[in-house]
């Protein structure tokens, strides 16, 4: 087929080449010229703008977009509404919050664009070699666009989720049982580690991946990280985290559904990114108020 | 090989099934005679006890234990050990506690009897056709054993770990980690039940298999229980726990270590199995108190 | 002072009551006529709708407002601001969302009215007698109705928080802060209840209430309920939350605080209001698939 | 009374000033001599050794022992033994671990000699002006001893809390909600002061001691801690832990009870104690793995 394709970070670049490998024809725009230019040396054809890119696609438009989530989306689609016909499709496979993505499908629908939300997972891996989609959005777009999606993925590796903000949605919790796993190997690489029978992680996470119960992609990545030094000394474990966790505990709040597991890895990475933390000094100060405990002085520097 | 193999539960029959067709000679032996009548007919050689089962065997003797954890695990040793000879082997697969195991591979060297402990995962499906085993104890016996390992294991599913202990501590810490992760997805799955999109779990599952970040054998399992009824309602939220998940607790509690996650995941275990909590009561009770809050009373039936 | 007080729930009944009986004199307005006559007994004045009440007011009006957090809070302002002029004074004492008290002192500016948020503490017993308020806006209207705080509190226990939501905010904290004491004080009694023992836990409270580190007020209501019945079977341990454990768990998420423990008394609330959870038929599910572990049918009743 | 006292560390000097105070004879003992001169300089009389200290006292001998749990108190024990009588009464108002308490009573009671464990809770302040007690053991032996009790506690402050173990099991409870109390007070505490309000926490902590719903001890202490530094500059967040808090999440383990908050706070602890876990590090790591997610590299020092 012949798409649009908008936005080619490490996610966007690595879908477009798939792509492209697959036989599709790629328009494509990016902000950044650099990327275009690479792009296009593996076939794509390069977009001076929205406009032009529309105006490169034969009707109904198919359009995937692939851009950070929040402003960068809308000014996107600012850029690409006043091209754009009844028909036309567009997709964001970004890791937009569910609540937007339904918020623009209906806006869209208004003027008869189609807008699909399309989860992405599996990686940089899984983006050049086959990713997992979870799409929402309207049915018959879906399946207009599904030729696409089965060439983005591995087998069985997408599917139809249901209405607008669905497909967003369940990537926003895939992303929180994601930082619930990722928190609880940490706790348990971290107990290993702290034992003293000086085991081999790599070892571990090797003898894991093949198996086991909690074998998965997950564990083979470990697994790779402690091939490249079993301590982990290349980095320090300040751990970011994107919307996705956050707005699965909002979306907790909202359904009241008790979730602490993954509250508390996202609690987790808060608290890795920061040291001495004010929390902390209350109950030390505390301790030290009723129980004249002894506390650590600050690090002279700081004085 | 031929060796002994005590302990035809569940995971000890299809072990021992394994061994089998892959050529293994095996003398059996269990409490109960229905598994050994059954595994006899897979070709395995029935003994009436442990020290038949010894005297069957040639020298030095390898012998595989599968029986529960604590008291089953010393009492199989109490009926071997008058059997058994300098350099013999035994080998407990099961779910000991790994100060246990350390404290048993010293008595036994005592004696000259060569003990590893050998954690083994990959539920009942890896048992009978390929598990994952985590090996503690003498380097030279775990050598000497390594074709049964083989024979048990899918490609790569094997490893020496350490020290005797270390076998079950990494086996221990492996199911910390199921613990955690099992959590992380009853709570996703919870909020994606929850929502309001009328999602098919069964197909979320599957494609979270194909190409996500977070598949693995546990995603697998999700789609073939939510294949059985998607609504789960053929079994109660009521979930067990062995004794691995609080002596993972436990170990962090000595090593200082932080586990937020997985304790979490064993407390929602423990809250799964009651109702009406008293810890719930004097919560609700408190509110009425300062507040004058309205309370549920208790269930007629309970009057 | 003459002041106005609209909203006479359990709250408001109770302060009303303290300020008539600390010399002030009340023009009061609620929905339901009932709570007018009873106050009105006590030496108020009953006005028909929010205008009378205005209309009875000496310029710059004071009007305490003591309505739920929200709708009834902004269509009380709706029905307030025509009568009201420049220079007025309006206190929210209720249980607003701090995000929502900025706005509402934003706008209110704009017209020259002034706008207080107060958080209330202290129960029914603190409204009648002697609360705590902790009060934001704009200083100069915080001095003006400073007498009237005084006469709702007890000694030291009103302050100026700062700007406009501030006040709001702290209350906020302060009930995120009260759920996380209330939980652990319902696990501690849980353990305690759970222990061979025999404990009597209204002695226990009782002595804890008295010179012990963890003496306060919450724990005399602990000794208080124990004291209706020891094992609290004259309810459920059913909790509801209001809004304000949500907002707190919102606003640590916004300001990247870790606060686990908040989070986990909110989740444990929502936990202790279902039964069967999805979650935990998730987890049991997912342990039947790998280990063949049994499970607990649903009760025959759902069947 | 005439009793002996043996262990004037911060807590026991405290609690023999007070029953000195209150007009009971001491003998006393402890290992440092300095701590026996300025308690002989209130009135105390020295002993040479234990068995000196139960030489001077009148039978049946009462002796409260105020060391550190584990090894010093069977320590202690050991050093009493020979000198005791059956019928003496010993009393540990120590933090020892109930388990042991219950283990000394009944070796003790072989010989006749009646042990008491009596959790002591109120802090520095408390031992000095009035404590709460929480007393285990034989009820004969309480009432014996009860005059002590009262002269050592607040009015109300003391209690029968049943068979050995009891005392100290109530206490260690009493720490674990302590635990959970202090988190709770320092997550709130946290997220104030990262809001942009500029928030006066003295100011704030003491009209939350005045009239809310989280006052207590523990809150007046918060304010003492503000009111030395606002910003809790003169200390570091690192938390200890005694061991009373691990005691508790084992406890809970053993008897099944879901205490997420208080084993939440433990962990709190060790996590404070601690920079660039190994926990975190797998998290980083495994981002990096699939998402190309850049990371911090260690600090230049550690390079």
């Amino acid at each position: 087929m012949k798409i649009g394709f908008i936005g080619l970070g490490k996610m966007g670049f690595n879908m477009a080449s798939q792509l492209l490998e697959r036989g599709h024809q790629l328009v494509v725009f990016d902000l950044l010229p650099s990327a275009m230019v690479r792009i296009a040396e593996a076939g794509a054809e390069a977009a001076a703008s929205p406009a032009e890119l529309c105006g490169s696609l034969p009707t109904p438009r198919i359009i995937w977009m692939m851009v950070p989530a929040g402003e960068p989306v809308d000014s996107t689609l600012e850029m690409l509404e006043p091209s754009l016909a009844p028909g036309d499709i567009l997709i964001d496979g970004g890791n937009s919050r569910y609540l937007d993505s339904e918020e623009r499908a209906r806006r869209l629908a208004m003027k008869g664009i189609r807008f699909l939300d399309a989860g992405t997972s599996g990686g940089l891996d899984g983006a050049r070699h086959g990713a997992c989609l979870m799409v929402g959005g309207e049915k018959s777009a879906y399946e207009a666009v599904e030729p696409i999606l089965k060439d983005l993925t591995v087998e069985n590796g997408y599917g139809y989720m249901g209405p607008s903000g669905s497909g967003h949605f369940v990537k926003m919790v895939h992303n929180g049982i994601e930082y619930g796993m990722m928190q609880a190997m940490g706790e348990g690489f971290g107990l290993l580690e702290a034992s003293r029978y000086g085991l081999d992680l790599e070892d571990v996470a090797r003898v894991w991946s093949h198996g086991s119960v909690i074998r998965g992609w997950l564990m083979e990545l470990a697994c790779d990280a402690f091939s490249r030094d079993g301590s982990l000394s290349y980095l320090e474990g300040k751990v970011a985290d994107s919307g996705e966790g956050r707005w699965t505990v909002e979306s907790a709040l909202q359904h009241e559904v008790s979730i602490p597991v993954i509250a508390a890895s996202l609690f987790s990475r808060y608290r890795s990114r920061s040291d001495n933390t004010f929390s902390d000094r209350v109950v030390a100060a505390l301790r030290h108020e009723f129980g004249g405990h002894s506390f650590t002085p600050p690090p002279a520097a700081e004085l």
